[in-house]
């Protein structure tokens, strides 16, 4: 049997887990590993009444799906997807206008992971994957997030023009990344917002970018053609924070 | 043979090579594949000479470092570092405030290359990095980099610490990224500046830090402890393209 969605690998992401209250079956720790991250990730083990292997290298490098697994890999439920409802209730409790990220096509799990992570620090209420091309919530993208996968709510939906269209009924207003917009520091950004982020070889595709209300650029000033696209999200992402203190949210 | 700082992989960094003038010795092309992308390619290594290789997907397998060859590989020069005077002669060609990548400890390739790809867009005149602790400029950086170690400079040098506190005597400011510091929105960034990024797990050392005129962080709004390393550089570097803006230089 793989473990697909079920292993957790590498120290952060598995003290993280634990201290999100995920459901771990099942933990291996590196025969002999006794530092001290690795002897607080056995505590929160015993804790929870997890089943504990010691292994030796071999063995851990063989159940390793990332290869870098640091002397600690747990089995534990799926990651569950959420639903876009879970989002705004999210938003709503903590009195925040919504702030999502959706991706048209980000395929690559560590860019996905890292963009998760993002999306928890920069405060956002969830990410918004299409069912068709994107990549799966795997150990991989759980590593790449480092922990925010256990905290940043993840929806799969069918078709991402579709739930544009339902959220901009809901109030919330949509803006794509793309080369071709209006310089974002010149945009407001403030509100209720999704942030389309599309592929980094084909950017947001066209029935997507269409249901989009405004379209930002981030400036360019080298002689290559775009960022990477996690590092775009990032930029995004926090001017979008920037002007959100700026209005008076809290820092 | 192993040529570990010789191969450029993948058609973007093979096509960027190309167009940046870099001396290519030999091209090899996955034998049989012939859209766009490789015709201008093979069109390129015919203009400047270059020897040409017809070869079987298992030949480009066996020859690649990053597993991603996309159908070419090149063999070329080394990427030569730089000096540190060529990135502040480079700043005064441009007529513009010097600015600065250092990055204290950042080993990890992928890494390195989305930040130089960050430094290129984000109109940084080069990236400095210590000669312990770092990555090489080896292929899966050049291909990361996404053309841009072609165009930004990257200079090593013996001690980070040193060479600011040499820096600081032509007029430079530093800036390190640290959570401690004072959120990056009300600092002032305009100027020559050095922007100093730490690694993942340790941050800045405190060597460097101390040798820095502010503390920059950015706002986290989340769960989890901080960004991916090549976020974060592009989340700060680009607060200072955005503060350069205001303060008029053109976007």
């Amino acid at each position: 049997m793989r473990h697909e969605d079920l292993t957790i690998e590498g120290r952060n992401a598995v003290m993280e887990a634990f201290r999100a209250g995920k459901p771990i079956d099942k933990l291996f720790v590196l025969d002999g590993c006794q530092d001290g991250p690795v002897r607080s990730i056995i505590r929160e083990a015993k804790k929870h009444d997890v089943i504990l292997s010691f292994v030796t290298k071999e063995r851990l490098d063989q159940m390793s799906e990332t290869g870098r697994h640091q002397g600690v890999i747990a089995y534990g439920a799926a990651y569950e997807y959420a639903e876009v409802e879970d989002m705004l209730r999210l938003a709503e409790e903590k009195g925040e206008p919504p702030f999502l990220f959706l991706l048209d096509g980000i395929e690559d799990p560590h860019n996905l992971g890292a963009i998760i992570r993002t999306a928890n620090l920069a405060g956002a209420h969830g990410v918004i994957v299409p069912k068709r091309r994107a990549a799966g919530l795997t150990a991989t993208v759980a590593k790449a997030s480092a922990g925010a996968l256990n905290f940043t709510p993840v929806a799969k939906v069918t078709n991402l023009a579709v739930t544009i269209e339902e959220l901009k009924k809901r109030g919330i207003w949509f803006v794509c990344a793309d080369m071709g917009g209006e310089t974002m520091y010149r945009m407001d950004l403030k509100g209720p917002i999704g942030l389309v982020i599309g592929n980094e070889g084909e950017g947001v595709s066209r029935l997507v970018r269409e249901k989009c209300d405004m379209t930002a650029a981030i400036p360019m000033k080298g002689d290559i053609d775009s960022l990477n696209a996690s590092v775009a999200a990032g930029v995004l992402a926090y001017e979008i924070v920037r002007q959100r203190m700026e209005s008076g949210y809290p820092d």
